[in-house]
């Protein structure tokens, strides 16, 4: 059967996330009817990253199988007809090897976190960044991010519901940035534990208000339990920006 | 009696467009209304554009009287506060001269007009931007551009229930560019006759599509009549971005 992958934008309000669950629309069971209405066939539907409650996607990578062979912008298309008003759309389409698995055969995750640094909030932009009103030193931040970049034991900034065996990871990057009137956080790595980058964006947002300096969160990052670390960012601020295999 | 002005930003998408009109919920009304539950006095507002149904606001800027004297910036929270859920935001405020009109006084208005040039539409933007699937030679529509910077007679690019005693304006800037997926059109002048934007818009799209050349858009706007020149671009990819005094 020829496997298929479909690269996904997807804005996460409306969902319970990608996973398929019995509490709400999800972006799987979405795209899986699609597939159904267009294709006739059921196939199960993989993703490079099970993106939560209310988070975003720009560039989330899914595999499948059909039984029969298809043109893949076809795909694309007809998928994002039937997935029609949900606010999910297919970009990108290939057919790939048999041996290809979206989330087994990712070399690396980019995520990005929004946080609208300014007084009021944005008449466009609600659920879809963290607003934060008072002035963030984002030089401070970048500063601190660096303590947390490279080979660690995470368990600060997992949480308790994380179900991966390891807290050790590498992290490749974490830079803060300033982009006009919001602050930008990418974070990259092979992949991430849960809300990882949503606890760095919280544990961070501590510095850049003055609270905590680089060595605190050093501190945090040893102390090796989550209570240590800041709190968890909300979801509306969180992009899957793109997979690399 | 001291005089007020108010930045707004809005999401041009629930409204009939920034004047109160019996068909539909209007920013203006939404503003008022704001004003009068806060302040108790219902002062009338007027505004630098007056943008159309589905059109955005970055910057308008608006001004109104109250007999009493606030603290600006107290005004932006409350407003703000009794206009939600309506997806307006008062960014700014300031006392200013009883001789500041924020129709009358404006010196100059930006505009940005926002194509999305990809196969898909945008999961995140629909009623944000005009999605144009075929690809656009953006040099072309630039250069075609420069023929509509000056002053002209701009009959062939106002609509026809436009009310401007004058066709004859000055455009200072029309600007176009790629910025990712998306293609932007920066325009600047004193004023704008109606639909002027998204009549040049329409028309720049037969440009960059490769229907017109430069040459065709001169004509267009030598022959002063509205039959001569491109449709118009839907309102959804239109900005008021600011207001120079």
């Amino acid at each position: 059967m020829p496997r298929y992958r479909l690269t996904l934008e997807y804005d996460g309000r409306p969902f319970v996330g990608w996973q398929r669950q019995n509490s709400g629309p999800s972006v799987q069971a979405a795209l899986e009817a699609a597939l159904v209405k267009f294709t006739g066939e059921a196939p199960v539907t993989t993703a490079a990253g099970r993106t939560d409650t209310g988070v975003h996607a720009l560039g989330q990578v899914v595999h499948f199988d059909l039984a029969r062979m298809w043109d893949p912008i076809k795909i694309c298309g007809a998928v994002n007809y039937h997935m029609r008003p949900d606010p999910i759309v297919a970009v990108d389409a290939a057919c790939v090897p048999d041996a290809f698995n979206a989330r087994v055969s990712a070399l690396r995750r980019s995520y990005l976190f929004r946080i609208l640094n300014r007084r009021f909030p944005s008449a466009f932009d609600a659920g879809r960044v963290w607003h934060i009103d008072e002035p963030l030193d984002v030089d401070a931040m970048h500063h601190a991010a660096q303590a947390l970049v490279g080979h660690h034991d995470f368990t600060s900034f997992r949480s308790s519901e994380c179900q991966a065996k390891s807290a050790i990871k590498t992290l490749d990057r974490l830079d803060v940035r300033r982009v006009g009137e919001e602050i930008h956080i990418d974070a990259v790595a092979r992949s991430f534990l849960h809300h990882q980058v949503r606890n760095f964006t919280g544990t961070l947002g501590l510095v850049g208000e003055g609270k905590w300096s680089r060595r605190d969160v050093e501190t945090a990052l040893a102390k090796r339990d989550r209570r240590a670390a800041g709190p968890t960012a909300p979801p509306g601020g969180l992009y899957l920006v793109s997979v690399d295999y």
